[in-house]
């Protein structure tokens, strides 16, 4: 039951973004689903933390990947909780960098299952639901993959550019039918315990000191941006936005450290580019 | 004096966007400072309601494309009112469309006067003092024409793609010491009666409810997002975000009504491009 | 057997840009090998084309959507005809518009595993050969798709668009391994008797000669276009290009006629953009 | 005079780029006009060079950066030599790297000179011919920063991304006009002793060293793409395309050594983004 609150809800709700985004629309007055794959002890504590603050949650286990499972959660909450008012996909495919022969047929397929088609499948389902009530919100955390494909990236990238187009494509159909799709390109590293940590193991602690001082994105922090992006009103909404710590490199440029320095008494030519 | 707030400029402080940025700002706590060409009296109005509505503002008439005048509109302010926190550049370049040959070299140099150089002018003049103090905030009110170049923008179009340019250079080298550059792609109509207003003339309520409900952008709504921008900690800086109407086309979509429409039944190509 | 020849692959050998392309390198001096889904009959005469030009050419049926048939292509070329120099990916994914709800679970999967799984199947197979060598080119057909979702292409774009991706990771490991990636962006309709000719039906004459003189892109045209990417020495390549007949719009620009118009003496708002 | 010949005129005919491309075209049959700033020892070996190998060529001397210079040049060759056919705008505005305050305003002024507004010039001057012809072909030498704007290149960016933006505007009024523009993104080090020669001065050769074979740019190679695009008939023409070496990393690509790397066994994040 969501006493009456519009309901937000989460895909992929780790102590990360995921739950950050839970507690911060939980805060702002809504009654937060948040749904995982596993670790119930895990989702439990989320769940605490928010009523603990006084917010109302409810937490479900499933496993997006698996055909139904996303369609059966949609009609759940629809019929047991609320109405769903904004949902996040908040699921990721990154498994770090490997070689194209050290990315098996599998890998690369299952990485499209949870960067792009899980989202088309949360679409498919809820937003006939949103339809009928003229509004609702689509957040979708996408990352730099969406925008350049890295070496290594190939299962990635090639999950996440087709994330982003489908982003376009529900935004073109379903914004004149009141549904607000966003898309997030979080262009850097999240202090996200549940995923990039678990990447990171042991170096997670000595990575996130190596980037000094703000220099991982707070998902606090990136919750507040998202929360902002669902209460902007039908004659102003973003449907694209990047995100980054401020002394990171954006993804569109070059190292800032040039192979031939250049000085304002010498300006020189300044690396591998030609600019 | 700014009664030791944050000190918030604008660059372009007409009825639309620059006027409810500053009154945004100011009831977040910021004393506002509006700087406009001309028209004393409207500029006066502004000052008014926000000093009316509690808050603290000022307003300077100045010919931004005049050399020296941004340049000592900073020093003004830093030596007379105090340090400046966030600037917003909000100077379009807007003519309307114009054939290449109904462009004169002069139209074409003020849109880049306008629209790219004393964005450049402001930055120059300005940053010093913001890296001394390892923080401010630079919002740039920008264009679709930054992101692509439609028939007669010639002059809009180059002086909106430099800008983006200059904005993301601006960003790589000052990002790092603490000034945040954010660039805001509006891609639709605002509800500025100084500029598109005067722009469309008579042509304007006509236009506006041509639109529909909550078809052209309210300029308070964008305010907020520009306030949320300048209040992201240093851990989760945007440089980029677009805004535009729920019912308006994306600047990368085709208009949605196809020369040869398609059923489920019979799904047929959908117009000038093979997708 | 090539005759020594280098060999062309081209995977999506119709009528229209696969066989123009394997005539055009056939023409060039290599061994094309034309694979297609079906119709044997318009395989062999394309062949028999080559052949009656003084080329040199192979035809095969496969299904390039089922498990295996890519690999088993690429290692009997190896085996039976000679080493790969040049392919060309041409399977498309094109279904025209449907509406999301039009647009069934397995049709989003079957456009994800022609547009985007079939050339990580095909990189896969092909490009060890390739890196022995130290030499290569993969040429891939693309659409406007690949750089924006518009309405109603939710399976199209989301595969285009993971296509594109996953060129730019094969480029930024094979790059450096001597394989050429070109990604074509085809932004405007080909004079395709076998695909957009089928899905137009009886509509075909009539939306060609609707386009006017040179209205549609000649595929012999496009396939000078190819060959010319191929021959581009390692120092100097491409790998992003886009192509559209002179009286296209770009996907980038709107529709040239604005609601509101403009005339040099009234340079008026253009339409539907603050720009 | 030309001989009848079409005119292929280069604005910018240094060793480099300029002229390989005046001698390309003056093998594929033009008569080539080379016009550069200063050195008229070396512009006459350029057009010596041309006559030499059997093509036809005229050098002239002008600062493209005055007043009236390319108009006056335009009508030159229009009535003394015989109509422009295809034109090559080369002139770039690269300065090295410097920081804001090394790049004073009339720096950053004299890049949109040279950069931006040469080429608004140069089409405002030519067209008009070209569209009394119905056809023509301008050519625009580009570069990274008109698509990114890195650290240290205010001036440079802030031209490029407005040359950008205005040959996209340019496309758009004139494509249908019969005037093909296409912007050439030359995303790597050109061997130009005329410029990245002199900007790096003695370090020249070992910077050609160290990016090992095939590792710069060949001019003539770039010339050769320059002359097919030229040659594209107008059901298919490229608007933007790229080029680098196979060894250079493509701008939107990091650098691929990650701080932290990854295995197969172990595959780990990779670097300073979550990608």
């Amino acid at each position: 039951m969501s006493d009456k609150k519009p309901v937000f809800l989460v895909i992929g709700a780790g102590a990360g973004i995921g739950g950050h985004a839970a507690a911060r629309f939980a805060a702002g007055g809504y009654h937060a689903v948040l749904a995982r794959r596993s670790d119930e002890e895990g989702l439990g504590k989320l769940v605490g933390q928010i009523e603990d603050a006084g917010g109302s949650a409810s937490g479900i286990l499933l496993n997006a990947s698996d055909d139904g499972t996303i369609e059966e959660l949609i009609e759940r909450i629809e019929t047991d909780i609320g109405p769903i008012d904004t949902m996040l996909y908040n699921l990721g495919a990154q498994i770090g960098n490997r070689k194209l022969h050290d990315t098996p047929h599998r890998t690369f397929e299952l990485g499209w299952r949870l960067g792009c088609y899980g989202v088309f499948r949360l679409a498919h389902a809820a937003f006939p639901h949103m339809v009928k009530r003229g509004k609702g919100t689509l957040l979708v955390t996408s990352a730099t993959s969406a925008v350049r494909g890295n070496a290594g990236q190939h299962s990635h990238a090639a999950a996440m550019g087709g994330r982003r187009m489908l982003c376009q494509t529900l935004n073109a159909e379903f914004g004149p039918q009141g549904i607000h799709v966003a898309h997030i390109v979080v262009d850097g590293s999240v202090d996200a315990p549940d995923t990039l940590g678990k990447l990171l193991g042991d170096n997670w602690e000595a990575y996130k000191a190596s980037k000094g001082d703000d220099g991982v994105i707070d998902p606090g922090a990136l919750a507040d941006t998202y929360f902002h992006l669902s209460q902007q009103p039908k004659n102003c909404w973003t449907h694209e936005i990047d995100a980054r710590p401020w002394t990171d490199v954006a993804w569109w440029n070059d190292n800032p450290n040039p192979t031939i320095n250049s000085t304002a008494a010498n300006p020189s030519f300044s690396g591998p580019k030609g600019e």
